[in-house]
């Protein structure tokens, strides 16, 4: 069944509830993960711009999301010498090519919302 | 800030947390949500198929993500009529749109858990 898709090695394998690959996998498409990549994706942000571009976000998960994209190496703090110094955070380049595909999806769920709610409600209506 | 994504409308804006967006954001990127959708892309599966193919899940779970799915019409339901009833899952055209992207998603994580985990390791020594 894997034929296609190659053999997924120890460290990669998503479906694979042992493997590294589904740690990132949840880091990646968490929801407060996800969105900052995106919003990060329109260029560097401060802390507070972040917060008020994510609607819904506390600034507790807000940090907490920041440590984890930044141990994963997919976006970086920068502390300008200011007083008091401006901190701002920025895609790493590896960061920027999960940007890619993490925009994909963000576009396909906006285009698609409408249909979805219509779907929901014609389930309702049957049930 | 947003001008080069377009102006999002109060159905599909993934930044807003009244948004219904936001809610197809949170099914469709779920842990669960997210592997049933790539593994039917390999086409139609049963419940024990899936069960067996996404590490981790539980039964509950699965039955679970299957009906929130289906009701967004992203999956659905085909009994065939055998003793006893044969039951499969399979992606409506829709959710083999939503797989292209996740499947790119799926891809890079795959790609790049190396370089990910080798992050971790250099951010961990550094702290």
């Amino acid at each position: 069944m894997q034929a296609d898709r190659g053999v997924p090695d120890a460290v990669s394998d998503v479906f694979n509830s042992d493997c590294p690959g589904r740690t990132v996998l949840d880091h990646v498409t968490s929801r407060w993960g996800l969105l900052i990549l995106a919003s990060l994706r329109e260029g560097p942000q401060r802390f507070y711009e972040l917060r008020d571009r994510i609607g819904g976000i506390s600034e507790k998960m807000l940090s907490q999301n920041l440590r984890i994209l930044g141990r994963d190496g997919l976006i970086a703090r920068e502390v300008e010498p200011a007083l008091p110094p401006k901190v701002s955070y920025r895609l790493t380049p590896m960061g920027a090519e999960l940007a890619v595909p993490l925009q994909s999806l963000l576009d396909w769920v906006a285009s698609r919302t409408r249909d979805i709610v219509a779907a929901q409600r014609d389930h309702d209506g049957q049930a």
